[in-house]
């Protein structure tokens, strides 16, 4: 994998191009197990395709950030083509498993709001059949009795419009890998397999610097982060326009979201360099990723939470109790915030 | 105020009879103000009203706290007669104060979760005359057009709500203070504030024993407190059961309340040990005092948005800001609590 006649430590394009190949590969094996396994239509093959759809979606993931953050060494017009396809790609695979997991958090947290914390919570492994979800209701919130008349409504609302949400994903996911769009880029991904397009300076180009620079846009980005309030615990500054009349996303949660990208370009980036994926050399770099998708977790949550205390003519308890969620998940917002500052290390990572 | 013929460092009964002789006193100066100032009805006395009420409620804790820390040193009969209506005044007096300052709370929290940081509070500090409240209802809220529709009702129920609640407690206190019963206690209050009944052995008693056990009392019931739980920031626990089907307030909450009595009767020991009122010796305790004082004030502050929520025929809207209020309220007691772990002293005070 070390190139020949570079600088001694370099990592070259051949890093890369084994990376791209291995990941390229996975994507198919992937692909071939979610189509054996009738993309969780068919009896027992429900799991199987969940974990071939997460693979399917990890993959795309990393082939795209590989293009994207050693872009000078691979050839430019078959880089910038497939990239936008693969985001495309797990950007819709990730909808039916973000559906499923904001309603699995919210009646958590519903559950726990309620004080029923001995209740458990169902399992939402599986996906839904193209007919809808395999689960009624009813059986998927067990201890339902504990909770209060509103809880329990706020529960079912959630549980009618996520549902729906995820099986209107499921179908949407099943159409795109049927449809030549997707063909188009299994194709290309196949080619990635057995041979990368790496421009002819690639083999004797030093990977690091790519990937140093990948680290730098994540440090200036973190360094623009509010993170001395975020050290201070109980800021309630996650909650401020939680009651405000623009129903658009939290404009403060947007830099985060974008540390959480670029965090995710640098793991990427680092794997290359390190052989593969695995454990990070740092891991509180796993502390922070972590901390990263629960912020963005519970601000969706929460968006979900006051989505749906605007559907009519809903009983006032529904929408009180749907008011102390979202207010629970945007403190679980902040909680996450903390958490970040407290795992990111002080001086550069 | 040292005694004669006793230990070395000794502090005796004469100390408690000063202490007590002089709070005595400031309770019929503060009564005498009241009665001039008519009690806030009369335009321009209304602020010397509150302050004097403020004197009275204050002046009646201390001298109950003293009767009860150094009962030994006093007349049974007479400490025990005199302690439940010096109670029954601070605690009269206490509610009308208490749902102005929850009201004002209430209204600052929804312009903070509006985002209308600027909007500012109005400062409730005049107390209502009789006939109800000085200030209409829209000019108590400026800023309220930066609001949701649903925030902006929430805030005129709670409004309406808690002004009415404040225009009887105002009642209640005014009826207290011109009856027979108050007159019998002021009576007491006079002959204490020049003779106190203090046993024959009290001028020989070393009080600090009995100052200690109070002091202990305390650091008992703090070590039973979960100081672990609220050491860890948002550890979700004080909104546990904030959907419970149970109205009655939080259980978890009351240990909490019960340290705030006892830090009390605790600081007013070491008032009449240090000569009268005044910064205690140990700063920390006013932080402490402070947490748990806010801790009190967000549990019911909370619990008056959840009561709220329960007004029939509420809009969705109104009744999901209440929620959203609920939970932040229910938050600022968790951080109250964090607030109180971090101020107290790890060993023994």
């Amino acid at each position: 994998m070390a190139g020949n006649a570079v600088a001694a430590g370099a990592v070259t394009g051949e890093a890369l191009a084994g990376y791209l190949r291995a990941q390229a590969t996975d994507f198919l094996r992937a692909l071939r197990l979610h189509r054996e396994t009738g993309g969780g239509g068919a009896a027992g093959g429900a799991e199987d395709s969940v974990d071939a759809a997460r693979a399917l979606r990890r993959t795309a993931r990393r082939i795209s950030a590989g293009l994207h953050t050693f872009r000078p060494l691979l050839d430019a017009d078959w880089s910038e083509r497939i990239r936008p396809e693969l985001a495309w790609v797990s950007g819709t695979l990730a909808l039916e498993h973000a559906c499923g997991a904001r309603l699995e958090r919210l009646l958590l947290a519903l559950h726990r709001l309620s004080g029923a914390a001995a209740a458990p919570v169902p399992a939402r492994v599986g996906v839904p059949t193209q007919a809808g979800p395999a689960a009624p209701a009813a059986s998927s919130t067990p201890g339902r009795g504990n909770l209060t008349v509103g809880a329990a409504k706020a529960g079912a609302l959630l549980d009618r419009q996520l549902t729906l949400a995820r099986t209107r994903a499921h179908s949407t996911a099943l159409q795109a890998l049927g449809s030549s769009r997707f063909h188009a880029v299994a194709d290309q991904v196949a080619v990635l397999a057995s041979e990368v397009p790496l421009t002819p300076a690639a083999a004797t180009t030093d990977l690091r610097p790519l990937a140093a620079a990948a680290q730098e846009r994540l440090t200036d980005a973190v360094a623009a982060l509010p993170l001395v309030t975020a050290g201070s615990p109980y800021n309630a500054e996650a909650l401020v326009h939680g009651l405000s009349p623009d129903p658009a996303p939290h404009p403060q949660d947007t830099p985060w979201h974008q540390v959480r990208l670029l965090l995710r370009l640098h793991r990427y980036a680092c794997e290359v360099l390190d052989g593969g994926p695995g454990t990070p050399a740092d891991v509180r770099l796993l502390a922070a990723a972590r901390a990263l998708d629960r912020h963005r977790d519970a601000a969706e949550a929460a968006s979900a939470a006051a989505q749906a205390a605007r559907t009519p003519r809903i009983a006032p308890a529904t929408a009180y109790a749907l008011g102390v969620l979202h207010a629970d998940q945007r403190h679980e917002v902040e909680a996450a915030r903390y958490a970040f500052q407290h795992s990111w290390p002080k001086r550069n990572p």
